[in-house]
């Protein structure tokens, strides 16, 4: 087992990786636990929880809303939960989402951790304290910063997992990588066979690479005044395109992923080679590069992006795989870009 | 003038006591300003909000709703209100309330301030970093602790207030003193009628005693882990009565201390002369110390508190004027205790 920790304004939160889900007791010592958990992962590990109350949620993005928050709430008040009890949020990103807002508006924030089931919570969503739902839809528009207490990420629940969502959290592990880190970047083109057979070895490699990266970027700036905008990379394309082509998250990032480091080669800072090493991993990932798409629809979707500011956005470019930049582009700018990269792919 | 400050965790507060509301655009210096109030703030005061955008909230507890919330969500994006725009409420403890809830929850959190326009409101509701709504008839069980960047205080807006309100505030000035200073309730004992015609010295000291009085103790202690569980002093009996009786929240809690001074007596902690002394000051301000109620819809309301932990609450209670001490009291004892006191004012 291997841990790492943060230790923020929000709380301090502690990353257990190679933990067994089936431990879970050992974490739960208030005097009252609940768990919060979607179908699928109640079904293959329903039987832990035997112990605990069971909240379920729905699955997809779509059960995101505060109408799913305030059932959670009326679930709470009936189980009397308070301030001294734990709540344990088991499942993937959204199951993280939803447990971290409800725990942390309830009762003005009442403790927390979650045991992250899916590749994408365990490499990324689970960790770094960001919580939310969506609202009119805007993507996680109404939410707060607060870290759980503890993410635990047991290897052994990942290989109930179906491909494509495997390789949604590839989407984020290469992510990490091309941002900042050029070694790991390397490691995963010339290990990937090994790693999309989830060889134990590999995966705890990934992970743990991945959440050394996270962790020490959240440490430098929870609450995303800064240099915590770099892990935004491919995610304001990304989120658009998951709304209105009805991606999965992951494979939506993948292909923000394209278009930020085409429009890098284009904006002149980044070279072309390393645009195309990029692509060409994320399709050894068997994530897709190429979508059909509407470009008015894609456009109304960016302005509809929390990191919009007026007539600009920040946006995170590349200055070569490992080193991410924050820029100002003017919405203007970026049309002209979509423009290219829509005719381009689609 | 004079500021206070408060360095907390989730934020740094300063509090400016005596600056104009008509100032207010000093203090508006971000991309877009949105201004939250309600009818009655907007009727005095809305000429001087004519360069802001404005969103007006109900009056009365009732208003504090998640629907609110969520009306005011729908308002940020019409406004297309971002991270750096500002968010001011101005009002008393509701508006407070609901603004500091909105703003802490929309993108992940937003800068906001407040003006306190009621007496309640400055010498304790806008100050803290407390806000929330109700739910499910439980009184502020949905909510952050996140500190506003501003509070200002302008005491020449109090002129405008009906006693009724008037006297809420006094309520909370009591407290104050009764929990925390000795000398400041005698000083209340002995100026009660300056106090009560509003003179500008009297007014100008009893809200900076109460702000330093609420910031030393907020300041050791952000989220209520021990210490600041002393300004719930009335506040468990209170939040009942209010709820049950339908009483405005500072004659509700002046009722509250009533309560926990008899209680702090029968347990032989408080001295029945102190007891009797914090009755007659109440009574000066006009705050009334006799209520009809029904025991068993208090008790009901008393098990709906956010303080209560399976049988046992946490309960303030007081040593002496001036030093308030917290135990854990079981339901039985509270319902004996209550018993007595029923029969005494019912």
């Amino acid at each position: 087992m291997k841990t790492f920790r943060i230790d923020g304004q929000t709380g301090n939160c502690e990353i257990i990786l190679g933990e067994s889900i089936s431990n879970l007791n050992k974490y739960c010592n208030r005097e009252k636990t609940v768990i919060i958990t979607d179908p699928n992962v109640n079904f293959h590990y329903g039987n832990l929880f035997s112990k605990f109350s069971v909240i379920i949620t729905g699955t997809g993005e779509e059960c995101k809303t505060l109408d799913i928050i305030k059932d959670i709430y009326k679930q709470f008040l009936e189980l009397q939960v308070d301030r001294l009890s734990l709540i344990v949020g088991i499942g993937g990103g959204i199951v993280c989402d939803i447990t971290g807002f409800a725990a942390s508006t309830y009762m003005r924030g009442i403790p927390f951790g979650f045991v992250a089931t899916t590749l994408l919570a365990q490499v990324d969503a689970s960790t770094g304290g960001k919580n939310g739902v969506n609202f009119e839809g805007y993507k996680n528009i109404i939410g707060t910063f607060n870290q759980p207490e503890f993410v635990i990420c047991d290897f052994n629940v990942l290989k109930t997992l179906p491909h494509k969502e495997l390789s949604c959290g590839f989407a984020e592990v290469i992510k990490h990588a091309v941002i900042k880190d050029e070694r790991y970047f390397r490691y995963l083109e010339e290990n990937y066979s090994e790693i999309l057979s989830l060889r134990k070895n590999e995966i705890k490699k990934i992970v743990q690479d991945s959440i050394s990266i996270k962790t020490e970027i959240v440490q430098s700036d929870e609450k995303e005044k800064g240099n915590r905008k770099k892990l935004n990379f491919g995610h304001t394309l990304g989120h658009g395109i998951e709304k209105i082509a009805g991606l999965p998250h992951g494979e939506a990032v993948a292909l923000g992923m394209i278009f930020a480091s085409n429009f890098s080669v284009l904006r002149g800072i980044l070279q072309k080679n390393d645009g195309e090493r990029i692509k060409k991993l994320l399709k050894k990932f068997n994530l897709s590069i190429e979508v059909k798409l509407n470009k008015k629809d894609l456009m109304n979707a960016i302005k509809k992006d929390k990191k919009r500011h007026s007539a600009f956005i920040d946006f995170v470019l590349l200055e070569k795989i490992g080193t991410a930049r924050i820029f100002k582009v003017s919405i203007d700018e970026l049309d002209v870009a979509i423009d290219e990269w829509v005719m381009d792919v689609g």
